[in-house]
């Protein structure tokens, strides 16, 4: 049946892949899976819906689901992400597994948002059971090392922790509204907004101060000591503690490098409670990596297991590549009798040979312009007379 | 948030893969894609969602598409199968390219019915813009290639021609009620049903011999000298050509012992117009394979392009394995001391090893169950005192 105008389209967000464009995407998300398996961490698939009941209630409004009924009138939803599925999967079918836990996962995840992409290809890990920090150094480590083995220059990992801004908001008893438009200002460094809310709310003068400091804390081990005054505040001394240790750690990995504390960051998915961290690529607005630790969501399935974890957003780093190559066949077989081009292909396929065959009649200046425009470097005429039967 | 008990279920129909299932999947998935690729199909993906306007006119009753409306109020469909999205691919992003294409493709499609398994992998082939023999060959040979290189026994693949009985019914003039019982019969063998459907309607004589002979017409190359009578009906006169011709460069292609010829067999995609095969496995009451020619559709996206293809259900093969191999780490590498560990893990790793590292603290006896529960061979201690820094 004819196709309106819009069965011609793609829904907005969506994006049809290449060849070229397909190859590029596959060889970045094999390379990063292999370092993840060669780190122990084991791949795993969760399904591509879920209950909203699953998904929703630590998802971000950001997120936009993609949501619809199934036909009991549950609401489904689209994977937004692959953290809470896999707590889903492990709270179910692994509980009496041997903790910790590594898994690594790549698949696409879909946002109902406004932007370019609402469906893009996702490459993350999980390590699920260890509260150390070591279990998030060596997460980041690893992170920093799919970068590099992706071959991807100037990336920056920022880190910081959400136990200094909660440890503070507790501490001051800051209303949630209070807490979420201080949590907006900080998060996007916007001192205006900031000082403004401070300047309407009678926040104690040492809360100010940290306030209005925390955007501007980013650099090496040294913006840690500017916390000191602050010791009295167990959350927050605990969280200088533990950025101290995995810092110290992520030296030992080799990756200090390209690291970069920065203690306002806040990330959004509520269900980070300690260390996070995003990866930034020059010309890229967005972050192409982001990760922390969560160690309450395991407890929201009923099971009381710390975890840490990231994903690698491979479809906004697709786009920054230049240059993509596309596999070929070896050579085009063409000529008058299909007997004897099929036999021909048989044995060149045999050989280890990519064959394409022809399978219309083609001339010679035919099958030349063809493999010329598709890049195949060699052609073979199979004659009539040359294997009669 | 704490979730309801409907938060820790999988939707119905869903299924997460674990490390070994995943593994096994991705095998199959690699191998048959690798066949695809020596024969010269390239691999392309097309986006997640459509728009119902895009799927729907050619879906499957049975398809139950899964649907949503997007934040414009156009209805949005979860892809149900790669045939039609590839088609509006081809007929928009690259309709100035040489045909005939050759594409290939895997990833999970969706449907909505009350299948076991509502999502589940497939990979396929497409290749557009050769109505030839030879093509449909070509596709029919390489669905064997896959199954051969998958390593699976006992596989045949029914080949029948929707031109027979769609040429009787139009000669016949059957109304579409009638048309739609009669296909519904022979489809299912279900003689019953098909002779009350012909004792009910005033069919002539020859109609009715025809009717009851297709579900029977099965076996090889004779059964196509059963249709000479039928000559006079040039749709016919031409199917039985066709599959002629097919069935002789099948056998040159050296896949003829696989093949069926089953005259009965009616595809349900309402596009397909040709050639039609499905691929059986013992012991899986349902086709794994389903493929055939299909030259309207392309033509409803506004191009007049034949086309020809299969799709390979991996994930009902998936269920047939009984063993599922996993690949894990070569070493578990633990100590008292995170700064030699990490450092003994990077040497490790740099070697080429596929290292775990523990990231809390472990005793040699945790170290070896751990490691044997997970089947990792070996263990190394790393000592305090062995590498004084």
């Amino acid at each position: 049946m004819e196709r309106s105008p819009l069965g011609l389209k793609l829904p907005e967000g969506m994006r049809d892949l290449l060849p070229n464009e397909l190859a590029a995407l596959e060889k970045l998300e094999t390379k990063a899976l292999n370092v993840c398996k060669n780190w122990s961490y084991q791949k795993v698939l969760t399904s591509g819906l879920e209950y909203r009941a699953c998904l929703e209630p630590d998802a971000d409004a950001e997120d936009n689901l993609y949501k619809f009924f199934d036909q009991n009138g549950h609401v489904l939803v689209l994977r937004p992400e692959f953290t809470t599925p896999i707590a889903r999967l492990v709270t179910t079918r692994l509980k009496n597994e041997q903790f910790p836990l590594r898994f690594c996962y790549s698949g696409d995840v879909y946002r109902n948002n406004a932007g370019r992409y609402r469906e893009f290809r996702q490459v993350g890990v999980e390590s699920i059971g260890s509260g150390s920090d070591l279990a998030d150094a060596e997460v980041i480590a690893l992170a920093v090392e799919i970068m590099r083995e992706l071959d991807i220059k100037n990336f920056q990992i920022s880190l910081g922790h959400n136990g200094i801004f909660s440890g503070l908001a507790k501490e001051m008893k800051f209303d949630a509204k209070l807490q979420k438009e201080l949590e907006n200002g900080i998060a996007r460094k916007d001192m205006v907004k900031l000082e403004s809310i401070i300047s309407q709310n009678d926040l104690p003068e040492a809360a100010k101060e940290l306030l209005l400091a925390l955007p501007h804390l980013t650099g090496q081990e040294e913006v840690l000591d500017k916390l000191q005054n602050w010791n009295n505040i167990l959350a927050i001394r605990r969280a200088v503690e533990s950025l101290r240790t995995i810092y110290l750690y992520l030296r030992e990995f080799g990756v200090k490098d390209y690291i970069t504390l920065d203690l306002g960051i806040l990330r959004g998915f509520s269900y980070y409670t300690g260390v996070i961290f995003e990866g930034y690529l020059p010309g890229i607005g967005m972050p192409v990596i982001e990760g922390g630790r969560y160690d309450g969501l395991y407890a929201d399935f009923g099971m009381n297991l710390p975890a840490t974890g990231f994903a690698v957003n491979l479809g906004v780093m697709l786009e920054q590549l230049e240059e993509f190559e596309l596999e070929t066949a070896d050579v085009l077989v063409y000529g008058q009798s299909p007997g004897k081009v099929i036999k021909r292909c048989r044995e060149l396929r045999k050989a280890g040979k990519k064959v394409e065959m022809a399978i219309d009649f083609m001339t010679d200046t035919d099958a030349k312009n063809l493999a010329s425009s598709r890049g195949i470097p060699q052609v073979e005429k199979i004659e009539n007379t040359r294997d009669p039967r």
